[in-house]
């Protein structure tokens, strides 16, 4: 991103990007537990920008690791409950309204996790170049996931491997199958600076439309 | 889209979809011939918006046929030119910038498609459910689509085929590897109403940046 700020601090309508999932999150279950993982030497600046903005506190903050997968292994030792959902704080526009059907999923199937067809051509590096992929039978794969708190915290006891890039690797590498259900086309990752000018645009047509 | 407007006459900044990327390809090559392929029925509505806008004519207008490739085709049919770039003016956002590289890498190559990695997880669909793939080695590819006009036209002699799903695999289907040049994450593709959006605001931001 532009700013020397990590992103998941970056303003978004005014409040720090990661607020807006946690918002969401309280919003489709008042109830829920929210664990926050962040890397260690932003922990002080997350309590300093939660003062300042005068943020409902989240239930714990925990370290982060070298990879994905130990933070969110890091999370889930401090993570309880039927249903576990974990999310990706750089999806600020997640609504409750998926939220809340990825665990209504979950509780059916025992896994859930959101998923969208691909607009665009794609093609498959490969050594003698490139060649095109069906585009039909691709999903993109977004956040939360959610699974039964006992299938997640088994399956996280595994050793690191370099294919986690997702939950739903991590728990189908201890042999179950995740359920995949839609995902919503405005549930965006934030990865370069225009990703937050969209984020802006469609948090002001959401306002616009009354939802 | 929302409106029952076809999307390609939808407003952008005050002007119709199509004439964005008009406009960035005679930004780049200012004696480009521009051959316009559109739906037969939507030729006259198009005339009538040209001169509502007064907006400078395109050397030609060509009705589309029934699938993406008959389009094309027909369009080819009125092109010439050592190379020739076919563009989908649902990405409106496409840059003078990028239409040079493609065509510079066209030049040396003879082919040239702008791809961009993927940001999220990817998954397969298959007989039992779903399974991950390794998104390192994919690419989603874009437009303008740039190749030597003699490839193109040989190429787009041959039947259609369903998984022709741009040019680069009608020009595969010919025998000749495309070459992969970098494409841009501005040049977005309209297909639901939030890209339009989007479309504005990445217009704002690149006005306020002096672009």
């Amino acid at each position: 991103m532009s700013a020397n700020l990590p992103k998941q601090f970056l303003p978004l309508r005014g409040l720090p990007l990661l607020f807006h999932s946690i918002f969401a999150f309280r919003e489709a279950y008042s109830d829920i537990r929210v664990v926050l993982v962040l890397p260690e030497n932003q922990i002080d600046y997350w309590q300093t920008l939660s003062r300042q903005h005068k943020l409902p506190p989240v239930d714990q903050v925990v370290a982060g690791g070298e990879t994905r997968f130990h933070s969110v292994k890091n999370g889930l030792s401090s993570a309880s409950g039927d249903l576990i959902a974990v999310h990706d704080g750089a999806r600020p526009l997640v609504t409750s309204r998926l939220i809340r059907r990825v665990f209504e999923t979950a509780e059916k199937h025992g896994t859930a996790i959101p998923v969208l067809p691909v607009n665009e051509s794609l093609r498959f590096l490969d050594h003698s170049g490139s060649s095109p992929i069906e585009r039909s039978a691709i999903r993109i794969v977004q956040t939360p996931q959610v699974f039964t708190g006992e299938l997640l915290l088994n399956a996280y006891q595994c050793i690191y491997r370099p294919e986690f890039t997702d939950d739903a690797t991590v728990v189908e590498y201890s042999g179950v199958h995740v359920t995949l259900t839609n995902g919503e086309s405005d549930n965006i990752k934030i990865t370069v600076p225009t990703d937050l000018t969209l984020a802006e645009a469609l948090l002001g047509m959401r306002k616009s439309h009354g939802k």
